[in-house]
């Protein structure tokens, strides 16, 4: 009886740790999900209406030479491999715009949507988007669907660009909260 | 003293499961706060500023005829109830842009402000508008005050519209993480 | 060994109570991270650019007379006092608009950028900037690098402004789940 009485006052100190540590210091090793896709964006250049993905909401303002200013809203095929003409596997809808004034950087945010077989359902992200840096980190901040709820981290890496018109994104996507 | 050592063994798995359903596979059934709005924005058509509740920020680019690139900024009533003219019981303040070029699909960042007896605080959503869909989800990405910390989807419905005039949405807003 | 069953049955339901108040109900009292910093903001007025840090990337509608639909791209320095000429700790990149016909206030979404020996990473921010008030409460949905994951609310407060050319805010950060 003497062991029973000390057990109750041990077991709410270990629970006590335990709802601690999952908002406050809980490092999983692991992500509960893991996609990459590439993310391609042609921008509208008031001709090619058939090939465009994106266009310019804005015109860039007169602060710095980097399009400081011009946002961007596009609607993007997401592909499993690098081939801009591969088979989308989702749609990102979204806008980002340039913001510095000494060289190109930018901020996104944008819905992954996803409607195949595989998955339905949306992502949404968002993030500074350092393009100096060779991998850079947006936030997945939820979702919907097959994505409930979801959160986690997607880091960016530029697998190519030709100036203004076409770039490529591969996302590399972790999801480290998933219902 | 034998069986105190063996409690040391077994409590901590327990704890450790816990920790992992907390934050990687746990699905709660129900939500711990639901609220039904209707949201009613009324765009700017250059003369009717008392009535308007939006204007547009950006012209529509010409990608398509759909609006594309069109942005707007909103500071709309909500109502408990579907007619206009109830007694708001919060704004929706944030805005919207068109996206596709062949259909029209927008999206969406706004910041519902509750400031009634029932409740005082934000709630903070973003998400892509799938206009052609009976529902769609949004993400609830974060809270303030009464709604501290709150996750949770709003689930999107198109109650009625006249042209770009005015149009109106039901939100079903379930939150999943309250504290 | 009938004090060891007894304990088996006894710490399922501890337990299954810290995972409940996990998501739905657990209250912190204390943030986990607490960073107070003040964000420059210098609006291009055309001639400025080397002191500019932001540029409006949309003119304002006619829609009242607050600067309503008026959209500002920003790269701003965030220093640790409310010196602007303080070295900055942070940058603060993205973007506000007003949205408002019968006062001032803003909506933001911006990636505050670490990049110093105390902290490398971004926190992801979004809320409402309802100006009337003394403080108001954004919401810190996202987090990478030493924020990875995190969450919490900044809170903020506007310590001078000199008309649209220049605005420092106090942005007091507390972080509620960091990981």
């Amino acid at each position: 009886m003497r062991d029973l009485v000390m057990i109750f006052f041990i077991s709410p100190l270990f629970i006590s740790l335990s709802v601690s540590s999952a908002k406050n210091s809980f490092k999983p090793k692991e992500p509960c999900k893991h996609i990459v896709l590439y993310y391609h964006d042609i921008l509208f250049n008031g001709t090619d209406a058939a090939n465009a993905t994106s266009a310019a909401a804005t015109n860039a303002t007169k602060l710095g030479n980097f399009n400081f200013g011009m946002l961007v809203v596009f609607d993007d095929p997401m592909t499993k491999d690098n081939h801009l003409l591969s088979r989308p596997v989702a749609r990102a809808q979204g806008f980002y715009f340039y913001d510095m004034k000494s060289t190109y950087t930018a901020w996104f945010a944008y819905t992954l949507i996803f409607n195949s077989t595989e998955y339905k359902g949306t992502l949404n992200i968002m993030g500074a988007d350092l393009m100096m840096m060779e991998t850079r980190d947006f936030s997945v901040v939820g979702g919907t669907g097959d994505f409930f709820m979801a959160r986690g981290i997607a880091t960016i890496h530029t697998d190519t660009f030709q100036g203004d018109y076409y770039f490529r994104l591969k996302m590399d996507i972790k999801l480290y909260e998933c219902y």
